[in-house]
């Protein structure tokens, strides 16, 4: 661990001039564009990096090098913050709850945290708390997998209660001997899930302050390909009284669950209903359209919500606001290469974040707002794919 | 000069991966807003700061400490970038014709940038040039400010014709006595002119890419307090012919002189019709409200312009946007201690410029998007009222 806040160095002789500074674990693009919030704010970020190209470090946070798993690093990185939260969940448990013990004031806190962290915890507790989720079972031995597959017959899905992003730690379980593969390679026992049918699926933000002030956006409809999420369309395009559905679950999570920031609800709609498939207590891929295409950002509320600031508006600015991922070609090539034939897309919005490139990697995303969804999709796809080396 | 580009150091292995370096001479708010640009397109802004604790270095943009009449310290910021463009116009017109003889893609040209530093060469040329200025004369005695009351009655503006802003280096003239003082205080020429009577004050952006793409945003309404731009009101309230003029005679100004990046034409509305007060060679302070009320920021389109890439749209989002100044009060407050209250007021967007406060000093600004001017004006107002320490 470095022990360098390069950016206290730097402006060492206003420390203490009365701003707010704002601790976070990682240091992605979702930290990346929290700074951005911040620096909007005159809040002071510090992110714990894992190296010094990491994107918010690249994009000016105050950091400091070291891994979410050592506890000396989070206590360095928490020292004299207002508050501390997380650009990802890979952070374990006990060393969340050691912060706590510490007095930091973090926010998420360590038991709300929990559910963006484990799938079964998640799983188990929304639905005892009465949440409708997916039929599920977590299964350390092919017993128990058949077990369940005689109740919903296969093909089941088997996730990785852990750890798993943008399709990984997702496996189709096909039969038997299927399941008995991913079992061997799994490290710990499976959520298991039954293949289901889902018409559409939804993503709702709700901003829960310290304060308890909440506030949620309207759900949008995510797109995925290859268990990675690639499109946001907002407004999802429902009936109200889904919508409201939606809304209402996603807040009622969060009081239940008491959650702090930025609460990601994952919903699938299926002929059940609305499901909750997975929480994210942070920013999310789902809420990046906020920036252009709402009165406040994800990334802002989620300052002022671990801070114990006022909330600000959710509100929708435009009809139609598309976001849309640019991922990693084949070859690795660098989108940055190819901006100025995304910059003339017109109104595209560009966001890079200064990643190196690789295969199927989340390397930024491009939000366009319109009067319809057919232009506005097309103008985000358009920008999207030139990013991605594509050819119109 | 500290020879520290601190940025590069820490991030120094991805050095030439294909991104754009943009150099700023300057490290000011413009900066600050400029590297939030910057961030978003992948693009990095290397800036030349007076201070570690310049506004722009505490965003995280990559610095190098030095003066900006140091033509040694240009020189090194110039190093290996695409472009090289301004914060402020308080550089040596010889040192940015050095920088060009050195072939580096200054932007604006040094000839251009001449009518954002000097206001008698701007006046003489543009009224050469055939655009309308108000009457004036560049006096360095008394006899030759009195030949020009003798024309135009007392009282008379002087101006400082470099350096001058937000009211400083602007005098009234009452009298001979008074013009006497005045010019035993200037230390070059004086630009003189009638004390106008004008109708209102506009500001029309126009943005110029070093391919002579152009685009041109609405002209907008700025209120003045003791000389210095306090609101920003967008669109004007005038009549659409009015509005096509001013639009066009930025146009034509930028094309003429061969401005590049953003170019803030300053508007009297008198009598006689629209006559140009000042122009400047870089984003501009009318233009702040572009960052949530356009579809493209004056920030990111400077970035684009000056690297010769495609310019955005610079369509209006909302039917009015208000932009009011946050000054620092007479007792040297720091806006940050009242971010609480202010963003307590909805849907106002605040931004800090983390610069220490000092009376008089502009630190921040608070924009607002509404359906009318009323209530929108209001709530700016408002929130930069607050973070100024006045009581609603």
């Amino acid at each position: 661990m470095s022990s360098i806040l390069a950016h206290e160095r730097s402006s060492g002789q206003d420390a203490g001039a009365g701003w707010l500074e704002l601790a976070m674990v990682g240091a992605g693009q979702l930290a990346r564009m929290t700074h951005q919030a911040a620096v909007d704010l005159g809040v002071r970020l510090r992110v714990l990096a894992r190296s010094a190209s990491d994107p918010a470090v690249a994009a000016g946070a105050a950091h400091l090098l070291g891994a979410p798993d050592d506890l000396e690093a989070l206590r360095a990185l928490a020292r004299g913050c207002d508050a501390l939260t997380f650009d990802h969940e890979h952070v374990p448990p006990e060393a969340v709850r050691a912060l706590e013990g510490d007095g930091v004031a973090v926010s998420p806190s360590s038991s709300a945290l929990l559910y963006g962290q484990d799938k079964i915890h998640a799983r188990t507790n929304l639905g005892r708390r009465g949440f409708p989720v997916p039929d599920f079972a977590h299964a350390r031995t092919l017993a128990e997998i058949e077990a369940f597959a005689s109740e919903h017959s296969w093909p089941l899905i088997g996730k990785a209660p852990r750890g798993g992003y943008d399709g990984r730690g997702v496996w189709n379980l096909q039969d038997r001997s299927g399941a008995r593969e991913v079992l061997a390679r799994a490290d710990d026992c499976l959520l298991i899930e039954p293949q289901l049918s889902i018409d559409r699926e939804l993503a709702v933000l709700t901003v829960r302050s310290r304060t308890g002030e909440s506030v949620t956006y309207e759900p949008v409809e995510t797109i995925q390909r290859h268990g990675m999420c690639r499109e946001i369309i907002a407004p999802a395009h429902i009936e109200p009284q889904l919508a409201r559905e939606a809304r209402e679950l996603a807040t009622s999570i969060a009081h239940d669950i008491d959650a702090t920031g930025v609460l990601a609800v994952e919903l699938f709609v299926t002929s059940r209903g609305l499901l909750v498939n997975e929480l994210a207590l942070r920013p999310h891929n789902s809420g990046h359209y906020t920036i252009e295409g709402c009165a406040t950002s994800q990334f802002e509320q989620h300052v002022r919500a671990v801070l114990a600031l006022p909330l600000g508006l959710p509100t929708l600015l435009a009809p139609s606001v598309v976001t849309v991922n640019v991922v990693g070609n084949a070859a690795g090539e660098d989108p940055r290469a190819r901006l100025r034939e995304a910059l003339g897309v017109a109104g595209a919005s560009i966001h890079l974040y200064g990643k190196s490139p690789r295969a199927g990697r989340k390397l930024g995303h491009v939000t366009a707002c319109g009067q319809t969804p057919g232009p506005t999709r097309l103008a985000a796809q358009e920008a999207a794919g030139l990013l991605e080396g594509r050819r119109p």
